[in-house]
């Protein structure tokens, strides 16, 4: 197997991705695997000049940075602890169906405006390569007016690159104030997007070659699972488009005019991996269809070589069996030649066969 | 069979649920299984700070209750009985088309919005355990100031646990209007979706797992009748949507800014229940071609042995044929050598068809 | 056969409805087949006390009555008498375009104001018990102020209800105006889509029994006939729901208040209609994959019986037929346990063949 | 053949029809087959009481006309003549864009209003009996206040019709202005689609018969063939209907409100027309459907067929050859019964096996 | 091979063209391949009387021309040349957003108003006659006020019409300002599309013919990958429509009213070739399900010759075993008659069996 991507792919784990909602609302309930481990709390705090880091241990400690004009990114890792967002809730003012969607993490990609800060649902996809998997994890962001709160499920290194940025002071992320903090945030977790499809490109030039050489059980269990995959996909990053264009249009005072053009920019990124997810789509589909015709193709070709062997040697062998049979009066079995003159007709039936089926294409 | 959910379908259950209307506009005429039974009305009255149940026998019953301030819950269980929907259109002032609506529970789901209260109309779907099947269930809800009617065709524990919460005081739903328990109604129904989504999510990881091990005909029939089923499902669910889409942005009397935004949360779930079930239809889909792609493939194996064992004996029955025949003068007859010969031409004829074989990669 | 709806159904009917309007715009040119008698004229006329009925023979019989406040319903059955239509353009002040379209049957449905009056054209399905068979007819309407005028190409019962709840005071119709009956004549007719819907659903139940039983070529030309049929009933169907979308939101002299509320509860059947015929149209072509399917499965069967019958036969055939050869020197010949040898060789074979085919599990 | 309609068609003429544009914006190009002729010019003059016509030869001959307050209708046969084209630039003031656009003759349908005057492109679509084909032409026109100027690619007779309708002073032709004039000319191509309607359905008609009587693969290669013309068809004509939709709701100086409801009953037509060609589009789909289940099924028979021969034979042929060996003790051999005894035998398994296939339904 | 266009086609060529954007924003990071050359930057200036022409080698030598009141044309050929780009984005005070689009050649097509210059992403297509290819480029347009700059990424021949006509003065060209300088360049990007069409549509009409002849796995390789390839046209040409649209509708500075209705004509030529694309999509679905179905005749027709031949010969063979049978005491063998006795029933049986394979029409 060229390609362990899809190798590693298991029917049964996109259904516990399709996810469903609480039933009182209002209440924070992590509908994920138990986990026992606490929540990890990360803050960097910057300006254009300086910028701290640190690891706390409760929410409470990141109050502090609350007051001063610097940026505080709060980026908190597992949301299976319900303390913890509850205190979220209790320090920035956070409405209960927040806190619920945070917890809850088979939301869809959505952003709701309340009075004191903007609420996005995103979902980020990443290829896991120690069991060779892709992983869509839940990101949930607070953004308020000097500070974003992010929400993932697990460790990922999806946003690492994005902190050695604000470390380093590249680019302009650190004369910008919070909304474009969400921006960069957002832009890691679409530009992510893009390794998925290289990975799924991969699989599919490597599906093609495959089919060129053999069309069997197995090549065909592992378009299915790629089919289920991108269903499943699509499903996954298609809000996404109308996150962006809520984002984009609505008026709100969280976002300033000076990011609304990075904004169009991601839009366009996340239209073109929606596109692309559709473009492969179609293109599984069409490998689909090539495949079962290769299969019918192959079928009629069997059926060839078999209607010809039937075809040439069953006169052949029923002309045998007649002079096989024991009558007495068979004035031919006597005659000198009978037996030359036997392989002679059988010769002749069987050139006229072969000029017949040479007729017919089939040879 | 691992799951019994869809062994219990039959495909005539679908029909009936496809309605119609009724004749004369503004008549309540009740269009399912003939009831002998009289409706039950029970009623939970409620303010932030005292509760009270009642079990009544007439709609009159209720109407000290509209006088107050508290809010009225008038829970009726069946729309069979004629007499108590003509009650409600006398004693709240209902319109004759809501009444004839109520009765007929055969009506997509819509919202109308009248003088006195607000009319709704939801599909409630639900596993019923007994006969091991998907039920859905007409709910109609009139929603006047500090009232709500809700009207169900039989008794179901789905709304129970709201029961709870309102005797508990648990939420806010206590201190909250009649809008707040409309939307806590009308949630507690799309809660219910996911529900039937996990049975729906476990029927299709059980058919994925059978259809690696075989592809026979009683598979075929069930994916068939999961098909059916979510044909069904999907034309009971998408009307929901223009339901809460309508509620949302329609300005009127009885729905305030502070449920507004539950309201579009519950728009989000019930979006999300909607492409789960396109989701699975895609699925279900895919799983058909898989099947169909599976069931060829397997002929072509089969056609396969079929040409092997046909390719390779029937040249040597022709052989053996031959010298069966009877002729006199058959030269090779009486040669010493022959019959070893004979066998060493079948070898050499038997690994030629092999080496064949193996270059088709038949083998 | 058990319902011999589409038994009678046959293909080249569904075309001659597929129509084409006139060349010279203006003129009225009935389209059906042609017809000797002469169209009937039936007058009711009420108010809320009063009810005066008459079969006239002319429209200027009807005259009188438009000056009266009360509501003139005229009920012409059939179109292809070009007097009578042309006399009720003369004589009710209506536009050449609309006498057109009152005479070609194959209009789609629509509606349109003129300063005069409004102008709705439907199509009204319905069965015919007689030669067993869906007839889809158009029915024009003209309503004016206080008169409503209605056309219809055959005579059918599907307004005889409205003319009884007309004649007997029922309901609010005798309380209402010209945009009442209009409703009301509308809604007689959506009612009866879902008369043809049941029989469909019949139908679809019935061929769903026998594709359990067989999946033969019978079967397979009354799927195909009932997919036609729905296909055209969408067609005659859909230009429905924007009749009743405009008539329900456009401003006009004829639609007053009190109607509007009917007119929304109308919209919803129909759309329910429109609905459940795609419903249909998507059973049946699931339907469509289980036929199909099944013949893969049943091909499939009948191919492992052969190939297991061959494959057990044809090695043993050949082993009689080597020791059915005539060679002198055949050393196995004149041995005394040969024979039973032999028997026991065939049995090890096919032992062996049996539980090959065991655990290719073609057994 | 019952039909010589598709009879006639080749897949190759359908290409040339999906034409492009030119290279130099405002260039006059003619894209058809080269033609040696000149344009044809025919000018019609008319006031509600007079009429003129007379065949000119060069376009400054028809300037006298346009002082008058006559309508003029300036008919030209043939647009590869680009100095007649350029002469109307000229002496009618229309801008090259047009120009252009009325030499290509690719263009999509569509209406373009300019200063001067409103341009128009359709697609008229006819049935040339002499080849047998289905032909599509475009026509452009441009309409001014008191002036239509009308293109065709070559003569044909659909506009036949309305000159006589001008001629006689038939209809409201004479009384009204330009703008009927344009509506009377397009609605007579929009007209015309029904006939090509009439012979599609016809063809469909035909081949439905075709398909119960037999299903080989000329019947395919008609279906196909049909399926590629609607494909066309569909392409030709489905513009008209953002033409038509242009045309009734954008305001401008060349239509007056009396030709708009004529326009309306236009629109109406168009879209029926579409709808019909989708209508056609379906009932192929579904036939194609139909015919390829047909031949499964009938594969299916072919092998029951040989199933069943197979099956009752080879085991007889074995348990022939089985006492057709030559060993020396075999003691059946000699007894007297044992002929007979073999013969029942046979007709036991005979027997055996059909009752086995009649088991299966096989018979 | 009649045409070799998609024998070169290979498909992994389809997976690089499907783009990522970069990871950190309003970076300028070329994505193609390697290229060691230098950016080539060609300028021309003209006004309607002068016109002048320089190969440059860095941006700053383009500047002078900028404060004068000619338009500047500045072509730049690579992309891969950060520095250069750089260089646009100091003198020409170009957004690093727009900077990273240009380098980033897998963006789709695009149109973005910035305050000192419109930008416009489209996708060129051509076909390359050296490796028999078709080829998709990107083409970044910077329009100034009387400038406009464009990146392509390899010298091709599409936009040398354009100069030429620039340097002849033909046309309205040199008369009007960038807008119409831009509209130029587009329009030769929009017209190139259809050179791609007419060799898809050469293409088409030589697999149709081939599929007439034969259906071998070639023809179906072909077939797919002429449908990969108007998979990824479609996704290559589709967002062009939007940013045409966009042009048209939105008000901007740079462009006039006169360059408007060029812009229209763009359009429908846009649209033209969207619409191509589809059709042929559609076409090539028809035939590929042409394909499907004749290759089941095929198949059914071999199993029909087998099912003959078998269904003839084996009780024919039977016959024969039987007479071949070693008993003592067989009656029939010694009787004179025998012989030709069995040879007439043999002959009976072969009859009666033609009859039946006659009436079944296999014959």
């Amino acid at each position: 197997m060229r390609n362990p991507f899809l190798k590693a792919f298991s029917f049964s784990k996109l259904l516990p991705r399709i996810g469903r909602p609480r039933s009182v609302p209002g209440t924070v309930t992590y509908v994920g695997k138990k986990r026992e481990t606490r929540s990890r709390l990360h803050l960097i705090d910057y300006t254009e000049k300086d910028i701290s880091e640190a690891s706390i241990s409760t929410v409470a400690e990141s109050l502090p940075f609350l007051d001063k004009p610097s940026i505080t990114w709060l980026d908190i890792t597992g949301v299976h602890d319900e303390e913890v967002i509850h205190d979220i809730g209790r320090h920035y003012n956070v409405h209960p169906l927040t806190l619920e969607d945070i917890a809850n993490t088979t939301q869809r990609s959505k952003v709701e405006e309340y009075e004191d800060y903007l609420f996005v649902v995103m979902k980020m996809a990443y290829y896991a390569e120690d069991p060779g998997e892709v992983m869509i994890e839940q990101v949930s962001l607070v953004i308020g007016k000097n500070y974003v709160i992010s929400f993932q499920e697990i460790e990922g290194d999806v946003l690492d690159e994005l902190r050695d940025r604000i470390r380093s002071g590249r680019g302009r992320i650190r004369r910008l104030g919070s909304d474009y903090l969400m921006y960069a945030i957002m832009d890691s977790i679409v530009d992510h997007y893009f390794t998925i499809m290289e990975k799924i490109s991969d699989e599919i030039e490597g599906l093609e070659e495959m089919l060129l050489l053999s069309a069997d059980q197995d090549l065909l269990n592992r378009i299915y699972g790629l089919r289920q995959e991108l269903i499943f996909l699509r499903k996954s990053i298609w809000p996404a488009r109308e996150v962006m264009s809520l984002l984009m249009r609505t008026e709100n005072d969280f976002v300033t005019d000076s990011v609304t053009m990075f904004l169009r920019d991601m839009y366009d990124h996340t239209v073109q991996a929606i596109e692309t997810v559709e473009t492969f789509r179609e293109m599984v589909s069409a490998m689909l269809d090539l495949y079962l015709s290769t299969v019918s193709n192959r079928m009629n070709e069997v059926m060839k070589v078999l209607t010809i062997f039937a075809a040439l040697f069953i006169p052949l062998t029923f002309l045998a069996g007649v002079y096989g049979m024991n009558f007495k009066f068979m004035p031919e079995i006597n005659m000198r030649l009978a037996y030359p003159l036997w392989w002679a007709a059988a010769a002749v039936i069987t050139v006229l066969m072969l000029i017949y089926f040479k007729r017919k294409k089939w040879l």
